[in-house]
């Protein structure tokens, strides 16, 4: 499989849904097999929260593949032998693309807390400048899942001639008060974390110290992206054998494990990355622009296909089969396929228990139902 | 309603379930209605882990009465014209009895860090000894919810001969890994909160600055103690009026609301009292001291009535009816009853929506199944 990762600049202005101008900004994506001769076959990989548009492939210092390898790859799912996929880093995360860190042109200083606040649609615009730099008209599909499939439930409604298919998983059409809550954990506690700084932190202090804001942030994240009976059977009540059971601050083993992967955190992900994009979660709402959601999805030309997950803790699968009810109230049944996928790994089952749902998605590619 | 608050000094040392030793120790607590002569109406009310021994009645400065009011008093289901109830301060908790504020006697300092690990059993077996102090030598039941749920199963077990009944409400045998994670939350933003001090805070400070680590923790137990549903219904996507939808820090309704209530909450609750309960409840496990659940349930000859709420996020009716099961799998099936509240409160559902099950304890407290 062939893999390149590239930036582009954009020196033409985007105007945000907030009102606001973003003066120029840089996309950094990542292809993974051949643009055919007419452009008719690009799919767009579109990437939750955390992580970045690294979605396949393993480079030679690398661990760990891409986050979404075991979807994307030759003779996969989304068969790079077939399709040329294009992964973009959202606007105003941490990975690349233009983020509170970036050099404001007005000041030359780093944004910051001047950054403004973005919506999923402003990510999705300044992806559809990038496709169009590229030459590509048109996609052959579209799949993300939590904030990707936000995405792509976007560009179903904003851009309804772009995508033959979209494939929206793990998501919802407008952001709940119950994922808003966990976001707000987050948010408090990089606030209150003094060495956040209101947002004029030395990122080397951050690297030397960790930011234990963003870390317990990062442990409301994980307890909903998982889900009761995973952590019952991934951990139960073990307990770290290094520690006594009646220490204060003797471990669980979940405890451990929220740690573990809490405190690493800030070491690969920003701050006010981490604010911004959960803010541009929390306001996330298909029908804004058009007052209702109905007519919202009324704009939809694509074929819509939704899938959830059974326990997922964070958009829960009523979310995504209010979706299809909505198209089928509008008339638009024939357009729509939902999927329940009986998991066992909550929210981030759409990472990693792709082979339920993963048949479902050849057989649509391929046009069957 | 005659209602006292009391406080009650023992001098005998308390030998806890790690082993260390309390050498002496407080409980204040409260009582409703008449003791009669033969000390045989004795209801014993357990409270959660924010809560206190006010658990009902109203004083004179007061704006809200005691927690469980709607269950409690004059003609209500544990009617005091009839019973004389007893809600007693667990120990470690931050309303009056000994806890990690209190001075320890072999330093004449507070304790703060040194205060030892208790386990509800510790807690319970405290409350043994005001009893005997009081002349009771037996309950007509107990009763409790949450963490008032696990002091009743814990009464239940451990001194089988003291109630005839005990209703165990929105509890668990043993804490499972997911409500240890929220409660996690809570521990490391205390920890990590400049102004805890590791343990030596001032709480003049606390009062002036309050303390953002332990709002937090709130935060995220007010998620769990509520439901995704009661969440939409009663905030949905509602937007602060007074903030822009665009800028950073403006807050949807449900923000505001955890806002108020997390940030309230140090003024009125230690974080050392939060971070032993809060372990408290993490390690406890009705299995423990007999290696199995099953064997712990043997040692049970009071009827245990068991009430769970379908929308329970913290602890889930399965956690419930698991103690169903053992009772029944056991052969003591004729002791238990079990009932699934459809609730819309989550796990404060045992606190809110008493006229659901209201009925139910009053049958059952005069012997009707």
């Amino acid at each position: 499989m062939k893999i390149q990762t590239k930036k582009e600049r954009f020196k033409e202005p985007l105007r945000l849904e907030s009102g606001r101008i973003l003066e120029e900004y840089e996309l950094i994506y990542e292809t993974y097999g051949e643009l055919n001769e007419d452009k008719s076959n690009v799919i767009v990989v579109c990437h939750p929260l955390s992580l970045s548009h690294h979605a396949a492939g393993r480079y030679a210092d690398e661990a760990k593949a891409g986050w979404w390898n075991n979807l994307i790859g030759d003779g996969k799912a989304v068969d790079t032998t077939k399709y040329f996929v294009i992964c973009s880093n959202t606007l105003g995360s941490s990975y690349g693309s233009t983020n509170p860190l970036s050099i404001d042109p007005s000041t030359k200083k780093e944004y910051r807390l001047k950054f403004p606040v973005l919506a999923i649609s402003d990510v999705v615009k300044a992806q559809m400048k990038l496709y169009d730099r590229l030459g590509i008209k048109k996609a052959k599909a579209i799949i993300g899942g939590s904030m990707g499939g936000m995405q792509a439930l976007c560009y179903s409604i904003e851009f309804p001639d772009f995508a033959e298919q979209v494939f929206a998983l793990a998501t919802t059409a407008y952001t709940r008060p119950w994922a808003i809550s966990f976001n707000k954990i987050g948010m408090e506690a990089i606030r209150h974390d003094p060495i956040f700084k209101n947002g004029n932190y030395s990122k080397d202090d951050i690297q030397a110290l960790g930011l234990p804001g963003l870390a317990i942030g990062r442990m409301a994240g994980l307890i909903c992206y998982l889900s009761p009976n995973l952590f019952n059977r991934k951990f139960g009540r073990d307990y770290a054998s290094t520690d006594g059971l009646y220490e204060l601050f003797g471990r669980f083993e979940i405890e451990k494990y929220l740690e573990y992967n809490a405190y690493n955190f800030p070491k690969v992900f920003d701050p006010l990355s981490y604010l911004y994009t959960c803010k541009m979660m929390n306001i996330f709402d298909s029908g804004r622009n058009e007052d209702t959601l109905e007519n919202s999805f009324a704009k939809v030309k694509s074929k819509l296909h939704l899938i959830s997950f059974s326990d997922d803790m964070t958009f829960f699968p009523e979310e995504m089969e209010e979706i299809k009810d909505i198209m089928i109230k509008i008339g638009k049944g024939e357009q729509v396929t939902y999927k329940m996928v009986e998991s066992q790994s909550g929210h981030d089952s759409f990472l990693v228990e792709v082979e339920k749902f993963e048949d479902y998605i050849i057989n649509l590619l391929e046009g069957k139902k």
